[in-house]
């Protein structure tokens, strides 16, 4: 194979935004020569916008069934992610999902089996992964330099949403079309983050979930959620889509220091003697470890959507190893399940989650939604 | 009366320091007469550091009942505040307390009562409500620039203690001797300035503390706490004395905007529409009210203990209002007796709590004590 053939499913602004950057050549080795939309409106926008040897297909299923393409592009609403998934892993195409990975873990887990069954390259859209901040956090972590972790803390509610921008689609911030709100549209890539860049999920989980707090809508609006993890650290997630004009600071601490992500830049308080070690060793009664700030240097920019395509396109051609490995996209959805879970329940919820009953508690949002067929807006 | 007529009651590291500022004369028309410490050491020190006519009393209540006083500053262990200050009280004295106001809210309330049946000024040395920073905070509140409150979060985890701190004195970090940890010892400024400077106590608490989780201790030194206010707004208190360098950051967002304190600065990120009004009138989809960050000034410096000090004697002489009544003690102390009290019972707590509920669960405490006789290091 000498590139993908890429089949796009999903022309919203996110299979219009993939279709930009490839149109315009920034990735190397793929061929777009399939497109999807349920929407005859999507459609007639492809014809403006794709070559004429791109194909054109109402039904997704027609084209993985077409054998023009290698490996799709899933840009659909949430709740078909897996669905589709699952038939081109079926078909033995790959997949590249758009985040996130489903709505409830049970779906994304049969997800991750049938693509396990297969031998295809699957990834998941995390295209904050390959942000230079979160990469470095990552590196200070994974080379040992901040120590132990001990506590965690996001501020991440500069998600600002107008009651306007909710009542711009039927299917927004229902439980039927879109299954969740600001945990599932705008926080998938911190719930990733969070765990991706210092490798642990939290063990349990308290959460304080608000649903049409500040807007007219069914699903949450603003969540604080407490977590604990399986060496002690402890954790804070804040989020909400209501405040203006909102925060967006990550700080985690360690046994060695603390780094905090915040406008665009990282610092780093270095401990010049590891805080375990000085606390066994100091004598003086007041007194703390020498610490020294430091500022990280960031290089780069962040490649964003086309870089996590091109990896997987590389992945797919010379078996380079996936930034974003697609079985990855349960975690932070399980994050997010658990925050509900742990809301509705009104107490902890051990991690991983009885799957079972969060999607009992999710049909039961379902079945009193106002809009009552997520499908219907595939 | 031209001068208040000043005992102090406790000559440990405040007791002490209360006497370097008066020796200094930075606090105008009061006079230093008599002194009281249960430790000779204490005493003898005082020999040292005060003049001959200021008399020494090994007992505090016959400082309380030798004529020489108006007042009374109480510097002594937590436990020993209310009892002091009500036989104080009851002898007409004036009194400023030590913070905390004790230990638990139920012995404060008494505290308050008598200080209500009696005719004398009461305050607390909230030391840090005369903090420029925080002044500015509370005027930004209450002159309607934030608009109403949505949200607080405070992280204070620069309170850094060495097991070496807390090995230098027995009763130190034990229920018996301080009956609490970081809450009660190191966090009262924030728990008081968290809710006086925008004038909103929670209505109910989920909190998460640690019992000697950094250091070879009893009370908690890690506490996460999440409250909900009246009005809906939510807040989160993150406090440890075992992570270093630690932070100490306070943000409160509002409706018409967000204030951060910092490094000793002050941020108010101002929209030029209240949010609640612009979400109420915009049309376009994505979009958000237009802000300005502005920095505030912050003028002078924080008078301190001495400014106080000050406050407490033009009140007995001039009815200069209070900055910090003596009443407010119980309302930062029933914030951390609900924090721990939600840890205990792993459950929500409503405000104000069950202070008999608190009593006992303290007393269990107090009882698996490695210290038993708190009132021994008085």
């Amino acid at each position: 194979m000498e590139a993908v053939r890429l089949g796009i499913i999903g022309l919203g602004n996110m299979g219009k935004g993939h279709i930009g950057y490839l149109n315009r050549g920034e990735v190397s080795n793929v061929l777009l020569t399939a497109v999807s939309d349920y929407d005859p409106a999507g459609l007639e926008w492809a014809k403006q916008h794709v070559g004429e040897q791109v194909a054109l297909f109402a039904d997704p299923y027609e084209l993985m069934a077409s054998g023009l393409v290698d490996g799709v592009l899933i840009a659909t609403p949430h709740y078909s992610h897996p669905e589709l998934a699952i038939a081109a892993f079926e078909r033995g195409l790959h997949v590249l999902c758009e985040k996130p990975a489903g709505v409830y873990t049970k779906q994304v887990r049969e997800m991750n089996d049938a693509a396990a069954r297969s031998n295809t390259k699957f990834s998941m859209m995390y295209n904050q992964r390959t942000n230079p901040l979160y990469q470095k956090l990552k590196d200070l972590n994974d080379s040992g330099e901040l120590g132990e972790i001990r506590r965690t803390n996001w501020i991440i509610t500069n998600w600002y949403r107008s009651q306007s921008y909710y009542d711009s689609g039927t299917w927004r911030a229902t439980w039927a079309g879109e299954g969740g709100g600001v945990l599932l549209n705008q926080d998938p890539h911190q719930l990733d983050l969070w765990q991706w860049t210092i490798n642990m999920m939290p063990k349990r989980v308290r959460a304080f979930c608000y649903f049409g707090k500040h807007r007219n809508i069914e699903v949450e609006d603003d969540v604080t959620a407490f977590v604990e993890y399986e060496n002690g650290a402890t954790g804070v997630f804040v989020t909400t889509t209501g405040e203006a004009p909102g925060t967006n600071r990550l700080e985690i601490s360690g046994d060695r220091g603390k780094v905090v992500i915040e406008d665009g830049q990282l610092t780093f308080w270095r401990l010049r003697t590891p805080e375990r070690e000085f606390n066994a060793a100091f004598t003086g009664g007041f007194g703390q470890p020498e610490c020294w700030k430091c500022e990280i240097p960031i290089h780069g920019e962040n490649p964003d959507h086309k870089g996590i395509t091109q990896n997987w396109v590389n992945s797919i051609l010379y078996d380079e190893p996936l930034i974003a490995p697609g079985e990855d996209g349960i975690k932070g959805l399980m994050l997010s399940n658990a925050m509900l879970l742990s809301t509705w329940l009104d107490d902890w919820v051990d991690l991983p989650i009885d799957e079972e009953l969060y999607y009992s508690y999710l049909q039961k949002q379902i079945a009193a939604s106002r809009k009552t067929n997520g499908k219907g807006v595939l």
